[in-house]
This record gives structure tokens, sequence and C-alpha cells, in this order.
């Protein structure tokens, strides 16, 4: 069999294999369709309303590739391994909350990786253990430690793929990456995936644009301070609840408002994974909806300005910058102390732009030596660039 | 003021009007970020999930740009003119129903264009009047004919935009159009746009390019088969209202359920608009994950075929090739009566390449004659394009 | 081994064969770096500047990508015929002379291809009988003809490179064409290429785009009239050589300014071939530098006109429009005899939008009919498509 | 008037002053057609074909741009200094010699920029005065001193058109630049440009990109060998000249082969100019094949071998590491003294990241407060940056 898929990223992505087709074709990978990768970027960047399940194509088409250049260079990959490598990568995200990270943990306590895991072994039930190898792969126990690394690393397809297709759907050239070339120059050494020389200049790149999005495009004042808003949202809904007011919403979003899942309540009750994967972004816009209209002051004020894009004002600032604008604010808004939780938030940002303690990038140099990234003689990725940049801010009603 | 918005398709797009930037804040204006151009087509083409506000931000872009190369041809052009020509294309869909025009006729019996008029007139009364020259260009009234050319013809910017964008978010290269091409060759003649003679390619490519995506994106069998699992979803269930049954519905929805709606009830009663102005894609979608566990058979058969992409089969059949296909499937699936209205279904798709009815190309030579571009000596527009081309088919559930 | 070169067109192109990696290192091969693809095109557009070396490249990468789709569907293609056949397309247009098309017939009168065959028998003595198979591929003698047609039929890897490769380089998007899709849907049944029904409107859209490129760009007024120029500078230095006019050359064009050289010439005299390939675009352009500056009034006069791009007006009318407009040329003008025959050219231009007595394209169906492209109903290759466009042209000295 | 360019990289390039477009016809103009902006780099990137011509008229585009986006800022530009500038843009590199940077010192001992203002200023006498402003904005000595940045500092419209233009043509992603973004975010205070706020991360990117490319592709080790190879060839050229052995050159070449031209030769000897805007790459070209076949060794196997594309070994090595593998080579090569000095060659290259002795970038605050790019707290442009990278090569015959 064969099929392919246009994407307008990447060119044509062919699948050739019954299994993954099926896999596709299941429900919990359709779900993905219903989940936006960027959650709410798109207030600030229009075009960034790609999916999650488009994204998992394209981390799945650049495994596609890879193996092929890792075969090209006599690297030892069985037809069992080729398949199960590439169910891993299409499923690595398939656990994941409506609005991908936006309300990861504002649902249920779980990290979404720890349920795409539970539904891996979901699904390999369904399909009589075919998935055994792959979520061997996925968690890191198969013996071949590279195929694990090309799934999740600092260098691994998810990577490369939701960099290259933020940066295509956002328009932000800063984020563009070779990613093309890269694939070409990995290769393994003692079972780990290292990189040929030639492909420096395009690691350094790629972590450089990585950063760039992160400050440009994932920690954008107003694209934070949208999903902030919501993370409230959720937060006030749940408290309501709890109160014993009634709101409405979807089954599957009532059974997670109601009381806060943990990864004990995955494994003992059939419901949680259930519910979970029917939910999507649909039950969470749908609820903001009607919730615009409630009577609960503060819940009615985040639904509305949140659909109105009247979205709070989010400065970075210190924290002793931060103090003096508060005082200010509390003068003009006059909120009450609930209200205060509700619209005036405080936290820091992190990001490191290269942080070697999850796992090195190697250089392969022809002489057979190896060198991390971060130790070339007058490369781009210094000290600095190690050291995590924390940023504080303010973000409140206006 | 100046504001940029990051665009993947035509770069960086401009708003340096306070009233055009308070017209995109409205919350009608951004409701259509909650519409998605192309409907279902995303179940084919998995990047084409952009949504109409994107479009209309696109057409106005281009709009943007015609009027730059008008007046450095000398036609004039008022700044009064300017800022309404452009309005005018920013709310040129503002009356789209959600999924555009797959629930075009669906759930109100009254045509988008209508109501983006009725939503300009109610947005100008908010506005003090200041889209009135807006409403003229748009509805045609305006005494310089050519503004509203530039809004709707065979070649304004709606479709030089439309175009454009489908192409690049689905990845169908045959769409492709030199858009910046044509705006550069567009003139007036006699208050009437023509294409100056260098542009005659770039017009015969965008009228063949048009063609093929009408064959190739528009009507693919798959996006049609579920295009019209829709129709037939929202059908089931007026029906099923309109029988007593109760269904879930969030306010909006139910209140075009409950019975069709008319031009004259949306001049009579406001409710219609201010109903419809709350409807989007999300209140269709999150009715038709409640259906899927409804106690209707043919309604939860459509919705959660259609969530878990199990769509009907769709074939471009004679009619007379139908006929004995009708049979089979009847003895294969044997369904009631009215089962069978629902599942099977029969129709004719319809398509111009160049309908000059509508209104003509005319290429403006050199010497300042003009010639109609299906009139050219050796042009591409031939008599055959110019005849509707019509293909029967039939769809129905597997 | 393996070798990448970066192509801003198609990417990455991978060399993985020794024979191949030593034919693109041969002199002969690299002279095609000094043979501009579109002659003198780029006076019009300034970026179509690419070269011979480039296309055979693209090309032979779109052969590597087609047999690996050939081979996933189940076409036995053997390593030698896979390595031949990419030998034949890498080399196919080896034979060239300098300025590709437009000095075709002014420096031998030879075919390009009949050279091209030359040139690699003469490289197949080299190479020790290894280029034998490709050399009968090339020549269509080869058991498998499919492998003939990848080379040079109506969808050969040649022309959707050249095709790509142009409208990138002149920035023409009219030119765009799907070429990745083409090669997805290509099979062979039969011994025969045929296109999958999925790839109709991509084949359609290749041949429309090939139309529009050759009336927009290749057979362009102001590209015509200069190479034109080019042609008329090599008939007058020919001319004056003959009457024994002293005139710059370098060894390797006096060679071929000297006498017009035939078939048979090339088959006796050894010198006819290795001259040629010392030719490339360097000679021509060095030669119309000096001879800017000759004594002779004509050709001094058509090579400071080209160098300064003054160029010859060029008019598309009818051979009875041109006859009033050559009496006032030569009022106007007042050429002497010899000045009119170079100063004044008449002729015709002729293209067929798909032409198919040199062979089909054909369309299989998924029941297993084929269909010639033309054939189809409402397609859009019509019979007029096949008719040849003829246009008269005049093109003289303003 | 009004004439519009193709231009792959920018899309279309509108000339609408009769002035501009009379010195784009003007021989010493067109000359630029025939000047490789990239020298002999397309050895390595086959599509590095692209001319000085397209990156002078690319570089007049954004000019084009940023001023319009300034004028909408309020900053004051006269339609003098608008046609002004434009012009200083479009002959900046008007002197360049022929394979542009890597002959800068081989054939006369003047600066190209130096030849830029000779050839600006004979221009002006031609246009009777009409580019003393430009000729002044040229020069840095115009009151406006901002409109002298756009032509020339860290980040004028050359340096942003010729990052953009060679990663297109090389295919390099690592290059690509948000220079439209950047052109947006470019104002004026105090008579100086700088960046605004929101612009950061793409001057960031511009920076680090311009790094990337200068190691990836400028200091190309087959790249440079290459032009090390041409600059041995000149060099062994003159010297032979010197020594009375005829060779052959076309005249103006002949002129600066002869004796080393100094700037005060070429304000005392009109022919300097005259010669010097007569020669192009072709005559270099030329010259090599000729001098393939002479009967110096040294310089027939430096031309051969450039011709055929056999190059050059170069490593960056140090010092140190180069003396053991110099006695290698002199082992195994057995060179006389005249062949050591032409076939081993050691040098440094040396590049800085951000240079900011030659002027800063400084960013405009919302605030009204300025900053250096590399002052910024948490940015990319770190100290190091600013330190010169500098590493030692070896360049030798195989």
């Amino acid at each position: 069999m064969q099929k392919i898929i246009n994407d307008p990223v990447h060119g044509f992505i062919t699948i050739d294999d019954k299994l993954i087709y099926d896999l596709l074709a299941h429900p919990y990978f359709q779900r993905l369709r219903r989940i936006k990768q960027m959650a709410l970027a798109y207030l600030v960047y229009p075009g960034a309303v790609h999916t999650r399940l488009h994204h998992a194509l394209g981390a799945y088409h650049l495994m596609y590739k890879v193996l092929i250049e890792l075969r090209l260079k006599g690297i030892s990959i069985t037809a069992e391994e080729e398949q199960a490598v590439k169910i891993a990568i299409l499923l690595h995200d398939i656990g994941h909350a409506p609005f991908s990270h936006a309300l990861e943990h504002s649902l249920v306590s779980v990290h979404h990786e720890e349920i795409s895991l539970l539904i891996m072994q979901k699904l390999n039930e369904e399909f009589d253990g075919q998935l055994q190898r792959a979520i061997e792969i996925f968690k890191g126990t198969y013996s071949k430690k590279f195929l694990h690394q090309l799934v999740s690393s600092q260098l691994d397809m998810d990577r490369l793929d939701y960099l290259a297709r933020d940066s295509f759907f956002t328009g932000v050239s800063e984020g563009v990456i070779g990613y093309d070339r890269i694939i070409k120059m990995i290769t393994v050494l003692n079972d780990e995936l290292v990189v040929e020389e030639k492909g420096i200049h395009s690691v350094e790149n790629f972590l450089i644009a990585r950063r760039l999005m992160y400050w440009q495009v994932y920690f954008h004042k107003t694209v934070m301070s949208s999903e902030m808003m919501l993370v409230q949202i959720l937060k006030r809904a749940k408290e309501l609840i709890h109160q014993g007011v009634s709101l409405f919403s979807t089954p599957s979003l009532s059974f997670f408002l109601k009381e806060e899942k943990q990864s004990a309540d995955f494994s003992s009750d059939p419901r949680c994974l259930e519910y979970y994967t029917q939910l999507d972004d649909t039950d969470i816009s749908t609820a903001i909806k009607y919730w615009a209209t409630c009577d609960d002051q503060i819940l009615k004020t985040l639904c509305t300005n949140l659909i109105q894009r009247k979205l709070f004002k989010l400065k970075f600032v210190s924290l002793e910058e931060g103090k003096p604008l508060f005082k200010n604010w509390l003068d003009r808004v006059q909120p009450n102390k609930e209200q205060e939780n509700y619209f005036w938030l405080e936290g820091d940002v992190l990001h490191t732009g290269y942080d070697n303690k999850g796992g090195k990038i190697n250089i392969l140099f022809k002489n057979g030596s190896l060198k991390e990234i971060s130790a070339l003689e007058h490369g781009l990725i210094s000290a600095e660039l190690q050291v995590p940049v924390k940023k504080h801010y303010i973000c409140h009603l206006n």
C-alpha cells in the first residue's frame, strides 16, 4: 500500500505500511486534528493554526528520511526497527491535552508524555502487541539507544519538525533551519547520534533559531498573556465547580474539572483515558463561549475578554520594578481579593539555549575525534548559551 | 498608528489606519478566527486549517498593494476612497457561516454576502456612519465602478488572495499564481478594471490554476464527501428537532436549528444577527461530538463517522452508471427508507473556468485596443473553458 | 562514497556512485559550468544565469527520485540499469554548444544530441566500456523502453527539471509545476511510462506551464531579439573570415568559424570533438568584445549594441503587417543591401503545447484503462493545444 | 515611466525614474552583468552564478522599500534625496573588479569603493551634474547622515541584499534572514539609523546568519582554494609578463597586467578608468583558457587545474600543525623554489561577527532609551561575537 499526503512544509509525505496507516486512521490519532500545535499563538500569528496531527505527520516524515540516510551510511536498522521507530515518533505527542502546552498542567496533573505512553499501551492491546518495540524505543529501554534519540533528544525529529513547521506557519523567518542538511549529517557512533563535522553550522543555526523562536514567538508577550488567561479560566471554572456552582461543560471536560486527576488515577480508573481521548480544543472553546455569559464576574470577564481578544497586558520587568506597577494597578482597578488573584499574575519564564544536562550534541570530526557542540573553538554555542535565561513578568487585566 | 502582522503568504501586512484597526478588533471580525476558510478540506490536506480572518487580512493586503500601483499609473483615488475600499474588502466575507461554503445554505436561507452587508450596516451604526462609502462600494452603487470591481469581479483581490492562500496551505503547487504580477498589470480604463497586455499570461495562468484548484482540491472526492456528511448532519438534526427530539446545541446554534431563517427574518428580528455573529465552527463541532452519542441511529452514524474520518465514498459517475451501483448498495447495506435518504446522495457539481456572464476580463493592448481574454488569438482561455463542466456524483455510506 | 550538493531548487543532490562522481569531475562535464542554460535570457530576467551543469545535476536528481518511486511500485530496475539511466540523464546535454539553443545551428550543422552521443562514446572509451548501457538507453535501443522515456519523452526528467529550474531562476511563477507530484504519479505499463489518474491535474498544469513559459520567457521579444543578434554576429564573423578578413577568435572558436562542420566531419576528424569540448560561452563573449572594436561596420554595430544592451526591436506582426513597417524602416535607416540583410530579420516562431507526434502522455485509470491526456473528458489539453501556434515576427536595428 | 524587473529573490523590482533608468542602461552598469557576485563559489554551490548587476538591483529595491517605511514613520526625505540615495546604492559596487572580492587587490592597488566613486564622478559629468547629491551621500558628506548609513553601515541595504541573495542562490538556509522585518523596524533618531525594540531578534538573526555564511560559504575551503588559485594565476601572469614572456590577454587586461596601477594613476591617466570599465569576468576566464596551454609550467598547471576543477587542498590548521604538513608536502611534491611559492600558500582568514568599530547597531526602546545590540541583557550578540575569529590555513597543490 502507498498513500501520499500533501504537506506545504515538507512536500509529500509517504505512508507505505499498513499498520502505520491503521494507526493514522485510529480515532486517538484523529483527535490530534482538533488540537492546535501552538495553542493561542494564532492570536498574534494568524497563520499558526496548524495541528498536532500535522506536526506528528511531519516528524514521521523526517524520521522516514533520516532512516534512509543512516542506512546509506551503513548503520544497521532492521525492517521491524524501522516500523517501530516510525510509530514511536508518530505517536510521541498522542497524549497531548487540548491547546497543547498551554493547558499541560491545568487539566490533569500528569505529563503529556506519560499519557502518550498509556495511549500507546492501549493501542498495543488493540493491535495485538504490534507496538511493543515502538513502546520500548519511546521509553528508551530498547537495546539500540540511538533509535530513542531520534525520537527524543537535543536533536530529535520532533524538534526539527516543530521548529520548521512553526516558523513556516507563523511566517517568522528567524526560525528557518536547515533540517534537511542536519538529517544528511546525522550518523551513529557507539550507539549514539552524532553530527558530522560538515553539519556544525547547521546545528549552530538550529540552536540559535530555536532560541530566537522562544523569545520571539513562544514567549511573545501577547501569546503568553492569552495563554495565561486560558489557564486562569480553567482554574476559576474548577474553583466554581468545587464551590457547587453549576457551569456548562461537555461530558469529558466535566470529568476533569470535577477533580484533579493524578497518574495513579489514570492507572486505576479506565474512564480517565476514555474521557481524555475525547477531549480536544473544541471542548474548551465551547465552554469558554458559554462561560462568557455566566454569572460569575471573574470567569465571565476572563472568557469574554479572551474571545474578543481584549488580552491582559504583559510586561517583562524585574521583581522590583513590578512592585510600584502593582500598586498603581491596585489603585486604578480596585479589585477585591479574589479578583486580584485572577487578574494580576506574576512569574518567571525560563529558557536555556542549549541545555546539555538532558543530553549533548556531539560533533564527529573527520579524524574520528568527538567534541561537544559547546566545546568548539570559535563556536557559536558558547557557555552563555547554556545559562538559563530567566525573565520575570507581570500580566494583568488592563 | 502602524501595526504589522506576519503572514506566511504575503510577508508583512500593514495596518496604518485607526478605523481599520478598530474594525479588526471588533468581535464581529474576530469571530472569523473561528471559521475555517476551507471547511473540512483539512481532512485531506492537513495544512488547510487557515481561517476566514486570515483570508480577509490577505485580501486587504492585496488591496493595499493594488491601490499603490493604480495611483502610480495616475488613477485618481482619494484618501476617503482608499479607506473605504480597504474596509469593503476586509469585511466582504464577514457574513460567512461556520465552515464557510460548506454550510452556506444549511443554517440559513440567506446568501453570505447579504449577511455581510447587514453586518456592515450594523457596524456603520456603531461607528457613526464611517462605513457609508465602504458599503456603497461593496454594493456596487458607488460612482467609481472600478472600486467595486476590486472587491468583487472576475479578478478581484478576494480571488487573488484565496487562490494564493489555499494553494499555500494545501501545498498544491498547481494553484500557484503570479498575483503580484497581476497586481502590477491591472489598470483602469473608462472606470473599468482592465489588464495590460503584458499581464496576459499571468491572467491565463490564474484562470487555469483556479480551474485546477476546483477539480483537485475544492471538488476533491474526499473533501466533498465530508462536507456532504456535514450537510446531512445539520439536516438530520433539524428534522429531529422538528419532531420534538431533544438534542444538545449551543444557544446560537439552537436558534437556527429550530426554524429556517429567511432574509426577511434578518430584517425583522434583531436576534437573527445577534445569534448569527456568535456562531462559529466551534458550535457545530461541539454539537457533532454530542450527537455522536445520541439515540438517533442516523445522526449518530453520521457524526461518529465524520469525527473518526470514516467518510462516505464518493464517485463521479454518470446518472446511468450510478443506477446499478445504487442497486448494489441497497442490496448490501439494506437501509430503511429514512436511512437511504441520508446515506445515499446524488447530485451534480458544476464549474465554469471562465464565466464571463458575471463580468469580463479585458486586456488593454499597447495600441489602446481592448480584447476580452477569451477572444485572444492563440489564447489559452478558449471557448471550451467557458462551457460549464458538470459532473454527476454518487456519495454514500460505505 | 557519498557527496551532497546544495541546489536551491531541489534541496540536496546526492552522488553515491564512484563512476558518476568521476563523470561529474571530467572536464567534458565541467565545461557545462561555462554554458548558460538560458543563453541571453538574463538580459531580461537577471536571475537567469544558471548553467547547463546545474540543469544536468537537477535532472539527475529527479531521475534519482523517480527510480525510488518506480521501485516502490514494484517496477524492476537492476542496479546496473539504475546507474546507466542516471548517467544517460546526466550526460544528455553534454553536447550542447555555447549559449545552449541560441547557437544550436550557428556553430556547427549538427544537432546537440548527436554530439552528446559522440561525447558519451568518447567517455565510454576512457571509462573502459562502463557507459555502454547508458548509451543504449540514451539512443533508445535498450530493451527496457521506459528507461529511455525517462531520459527523453513528453514527460522526461529533462523537461521536469528545466521548467522548474527556469521558472525558479527567472522568478516567473507562471512556470511553477508540481514536479514532485508528477514523479510520485509516474508508473510503467507494458514497458511504457504512464501517469496514474491522480496525476492528471499535475500533468495538465505541467503542459500549460510549459506553454506559458514559451510565450512569456523563451519567446519573450527582448530575449529573442538578443539571441537573433547573437546569431547574426556569428553569421557575419563567418562571412568576414570567409572573405579573408582577420578577426580575433580563440583557437577553438576559430576552428568552427573557418568552415561549417557537418556530422561527417565529427566522425572523420578528431579535432572537431576536441575543439568542441573546449568551446564555451567565454569564447563567444570574448570574441564579441573584440569584434565591438573591429573595422567592419556591421559586425561592430551588432557587437557593441549587444554588449551595451541596445537591442533590436522585435514585434509579432503578420507578414502583411510587416510590409509597410519594413518600408518605413528602409526609409528611416537607409541601409545598404548588406546592412539590410543583417539589420532586418523576419521569421516565424512555432510552438505546440502538446505535440503527441513525438510520443503521447497516457493516463492510467484505476479500472486499468488507458487514455491519452488530450482525450480526457473535460480535460484542459484540448485539440487546440495540439495545434502548433505560429507567430510571425520582424526584428530590426532600431 | 515605469519598468518592472522579475527578481526571484524579492519579487518585482520597480524602476520609475528616468535618470535611474538611464543609469541602468549605461554600459558602465551593464558591465556588472558580466561580473559574478560570488566569484568562484559556484564551483561548490552550482547555483551561485548571480551577478553584481542583480545584487545592485536588489539593494536598490530594498532602498525603495525602506524609504517608504521611513516616510510612513514621519522621517523627512525629499524627492531629490530619494532619487540620490537610490542612485548611491545602485552604483555602490560599480567599481568592482572582475570576480568581485576574489581579485580585489590582484588587478589594481585601489579599493573598489574608490573606483566606484571615480565612476560615479564620470557619470556625473555625462549626466550634467545630476549625480552630485548621490555622490555626497555615498561619500558620507551629505548633511543627512542616515542616508549614508542606508548605503553603507552595519545594517545597510547592501548587506541585507547580499545575504538574502547569496543564501537564496547557494541554497544555504543558514543564511536566511528576515530582511523585510528589519526594514519595517528601522527608523531614524538624531540623524542616525536605529532599530526599534521589536526588531531585536531579527537583527540578532542577521548578525548570526552573516557569521554562518562567512564560515560556511565565503570561507568554504574549496571556495577559498579556488580563489587563491585565481590570485596565483594573476600573480604568475604578471611576473611572466614582467620577465618579458609573451602571454595572451585582452587589451584591457593587458593594460593592468603590465604594471600595477595605483590610486594616483587612476586620477592622472584617463586610460585607467577607460580600460577598467571594459574589464569583466570574461577577460579573466578567456586568459585562463589560453594560459592553460602556455609554456610556463606553473601558470599552465594553475590554469588547467582551475578549469578542470582540480583544486588545491585547503586545511585550517595552526601555524604549528602546518609545519610538518609542509615538510611532507615538500617531500612528496619535490617542487623547485618557484613552484613552492605558487603551489604552497599559507595565511589567515579573519572575521568579526559584529565589529562595532565601523559603526554600531543601536536599539531604540519604547521608553526612548538606546542600547547597542551587543549590550542587551540576555542578548545573543555577546562580547565573544565581537572578537575577531582568525583561522590559519594551508593551501597547496595536491
